[in-house]
């Protein structure tokens, strides 16, 4: 795998002759690892290969902007499986999928007969046979997400190398209990804009803290996610949180090694406004604690229903003695020139709008309330990318294509 | 806007000849208007623009019966929202969707994040990113329904000004508190095909009236959507209720002024009797007085459960005092020649086969089940008229387009 | 109808000219009847229909494999209506439609008003406006199933007569209390591939048996779909199961006749020892007696929930009286050179595996594996040409069409 430097720097509303520099940058990046491959960890994906994520986002993107039809998919399915509720995700993969020309089908397990006792294995088969895509979100338990996700990707391979599925579906992550990189990919986009261009990441300092929320068991994909990605660029990584929320520790050691090879680092402080000082980026958030969780997982296998009452009791008290990690204007005001951008993958426990003490102040939501925005309409063009580069062998090329042929997405 | 005769008294079945003339009236309406907009009321919408939405609606389903491809969208999502049950309605907008190549993709409050909390602003912009139209049913609560379409069409269209969505989804009111748009232009469309044109509406007397049901709560945007749009066609209109059952008075003024702009009259009765002397169409159809609505949207809001079974019980109490409020053949005897067209939205309440008393006679209902089916045959195609004139500035020339490629529905 | 024997014995991963003389086959099948028309029961079909069937599912499935869109819908509607539980079935439709360029649209009557007293004809009719196709499973309640198709065809037919429906869709049966055609004839494929050719079943031995499962109320139709379609290939159809797990006596007569006219024999036994005793195919599968699930539907029908729990508590003792039922090794050891060909319509009750004691030793489905999930991967093909030979009178030139024109299915 070469390791080029990251490419980025493009605007928005790009026009054709961009879009086709942007394919240019694409078709030297190395992507021959993705194709036909499954996207789990940010951290096990090449610079390059996040590199060429992030290209393809902005030039699908900007082909859409430019009303260029990305649909390569004539038909196909692309299975979804959420775990755990959600809005954005799930919207944002059905668009992806829209995009590309796969149908969405869903499995509610609500619905299905999963629940009664099916294999892993057999069922990712059984739904598969006109799968291209699986997405998958499976973040609520410790030790649990990736693992399924893991024997889901392994049990199509397999089908497809046993001649039961036609093609081989590749997978996801759509949030597990150690990364959520659909998310930290578009927050990371949105930097890169935001920034002018991924050359200007580097030596930036972003403040990933815990923060106050009235309610208890955010997954801890997000701060690790962010930890994870953040520290390949070179920037300045701050981890901040109350004693006792501690994320994973191998997570911490790859941030380590990622800064330490970027030339970036990455630091641990026990209060938000340490964190907070001359940071160019914030991102303040909650979550359980990696210890809360393990617990809670045990439990939930274990069937002890009271004990997780008596748990969730626990850790809500327990978090209610860190109301005062909020970001406030104060806290605001001390980061660099006192306007750092505010980060936040949403829905965000904002204090007297959403409930009565939370993450963030009203007056700070709202001045970033835009941006926080355009921070999510990064995350359909990611997935779409990673579909899209899991699909095609060489990307470049199919997407010069597309925009040569140029065919109008609305007539 | 000028404001030409209404466009009607077309065909089924039209030849591709037929469809050219009726684009080559069409090309003559001023819907400039209507080109990236919402469909809330049909008070909203200028003659012209009601009569493009008819004239579009016969155009699109004479292609489809010429198995000619109305397939303006390659790719693209129809949201929908539905807080309240419906199939029809469900069924209608899908269709629509389907028809322009639109994915229709749900926002199930059960499902997503919606309940918890989340400010509606943020929802819809969180949905929207590859949103081209958002269809809502939200008809439960006076005050409550159109208020929050409003808030979702301003978000979005603020989201798109902001940069934050790509395109501007436009909304289409699947039924709110006020109007049943959707509902209200399919009768009329049944209404004009029925008659045999548009010219030979002027004069003829259509009685909406209250009729008896077992059940309660049935939302008022039916009676008063027929009234506001009905008014508007030269029609004598004639409402008829049992006393209390008012619907909201601003409606019957909106019904009042557009009788007297258009020629016809506007007239409220005490009977179903008097209303259906010599009347040429009859609407015979239960819903629940605006006063109970207002207290039931109080109740619901301030929690207060038990006051609720109370007031149901008092409505249901109420109504049974007007069992003899039901559509019967000595009733439709005394309509024009015995012969008026019988109309409901459906599902009715037939006495003897849905419930014990109802809305109509067995006898009555099944002698017009085929035009009711009829009826209810133009809403998939009046919601993708909406869609279309949102999303085209010049539909005259569109539509001409996909006539003479002629790609085939089926291949 | 001609009825020439069956076509078969074609590979996986044809090449363009193996499909090419697949077609031409077919192009010698008498499929007129089949065209508008519904798929209820395979013994309603004749030869050459079942015959085409395979065809063009081989067919499609060639195509795909060699990335030739069968998108012959640019749009329209395939209703899907569960009335039971479904992974497979669920996803093998939404595939099939998919295939086609049919989008799903279900109608969950969990959310429709058809719980609320509408009568099937009018709800068939409401959600059918450019419905292609309807695929309903309902194989609860002996009695009911067939029925209510039957009813939502004609109630389709008559409304397109009528002018309501500007097309006929036809109705595809996912599971009827009868019949199960989309399971017996993906079975039926499975075993023309694994066997080489359809002219190679001709006096092989199929034992369908019955066997243990710690559940109850498992419908009959898989069962009695089996006896009636091998029964048509000049098979040795055996059927065994303990005293009282008969199925419908009309099953066995037809079973009977179909094994004359093919030349085949169906035999009944009491054990399942005698019936794998030199099988070339066993398919060993647990199904409720017919007078317990006729006991059922009435309990059912009469609100009387205490007796059916009753019924299931002796129903489940009854079971447990046959735990020696179960597909063993050392059955198996006594089929054709001990391999025959094990079968299942998944999921399976596996000992020690899904409970406690089941249907089949665990090492006897591990080793079946693969074969079993190729036994359920032809049916989306299945559906897929169920829904195409309906929908067009002449489906060998339309598939040759396809294939001349080869359309990418993934650019």
């Amino acid at each position: 795998m070469s390791n080029k430097p990251f490419v980025g720097g493009w605007e928005k509303n790009m026009d054709k002759n961009e879009i086709k520099n942007l394919i240019e940058k694409l078709s030297e990046l190395d992507t021959d690892n993705m194709y036909l491959n499954d996207f789990f960890h940010t951290w096990k994906e090449s610079d390059d290969e996040l590199s060429a994520t992030f290209a393809v986002a902005d030039i699908l993107r900007g082909m859409r902007e430019n009303n260029i039809s990305s649909k390569v998919f004539d038909s196909g399915l692309g299975i979804s499986l959420f775990r755990d509720n959600s809005t954005r995700t799930r919207f944002s993969y059905a668009s992806a999928c829209n995009l590309l020309g796969l149908e969405v089908q869903d499995l509610d397990e609500g619905k299905s007969q999963i629940a009664h006792g099916e294999t892993v294995r057999e069922t990712a088969n059984m739904i598969s046979f006109m799968a291209d895509v699986i997405g998958i979100r499976d973040d609520m338990y410790i030790g649990k997400g990736h693992t399924y996700m893991k024997e889901v990707a392994e049990a199509v391979e397999e089908g497809n190398k046993d001649g039961v599925l036609e093609q081989r579906p590749t997978l996801v992550n759509l949030q597990c209990d150690i990364d959520h990189p659909t998310q930290s990919m578009a927050d990371m986009l949105h930097v890169i804009h935001e920034l002018g261009g991924v050359e200007n990441l580097k030596g930036k300092k972003i403040a990933m803290t815990w923060a106050y929320s009235p309610s208890y068991g955010k997954p801890l994909s997000v701060p690790q996610g962010i930890i994870g990605l953040f520290t390949r660029m070179g920037m300045d990584v701050v981890l901040a949180h109350p004693e006792g929320y501690n994320v994973m520790p191998e997570m911490e050691e790859i941030a380590a090694e990622n800064a330490k090879k970027s030339g970036g680092s990455f630091t641990r402080v026990d209060s938000m406004e340490e964190a907070f000082v001359d940071a160019d980026i914030v991102y303040p958030k909650s979550w359980a604690p990696f210890s809360v969780m393990e617990e809670r997982t045990q439990l939930v296998e274990d069937g002890k229903f009271d004990e997780l009452k008596d748990l969730e009791k626990k850790c809500l008290d327990q978090n209610a003695q860190f109301k005062d990690w909020e970001c406030t204007e104060e806290l605001m005001a001390k980061t660099k020139d006192g306007k750092a951008l505010y980060m936040h993958c949403l829905p965000a426990d904002i204090t007297g709008v959403s409930c009565e003490e939370g993450e963030v102040a009203a007056s700070v939501f709202d001045r970033y309330r835009v941006p926080l925005y355009k921070e999510a309409s990064f995350k359909p063009y990611i997935i779409a990318a990673m579909i899209f580069l899991s699909k095609f062998e060489d990307p470049a090329t199919k997407l010069q294509e597309l925009l040569d042929s140029a065919e109008k997405r609305i007539k």
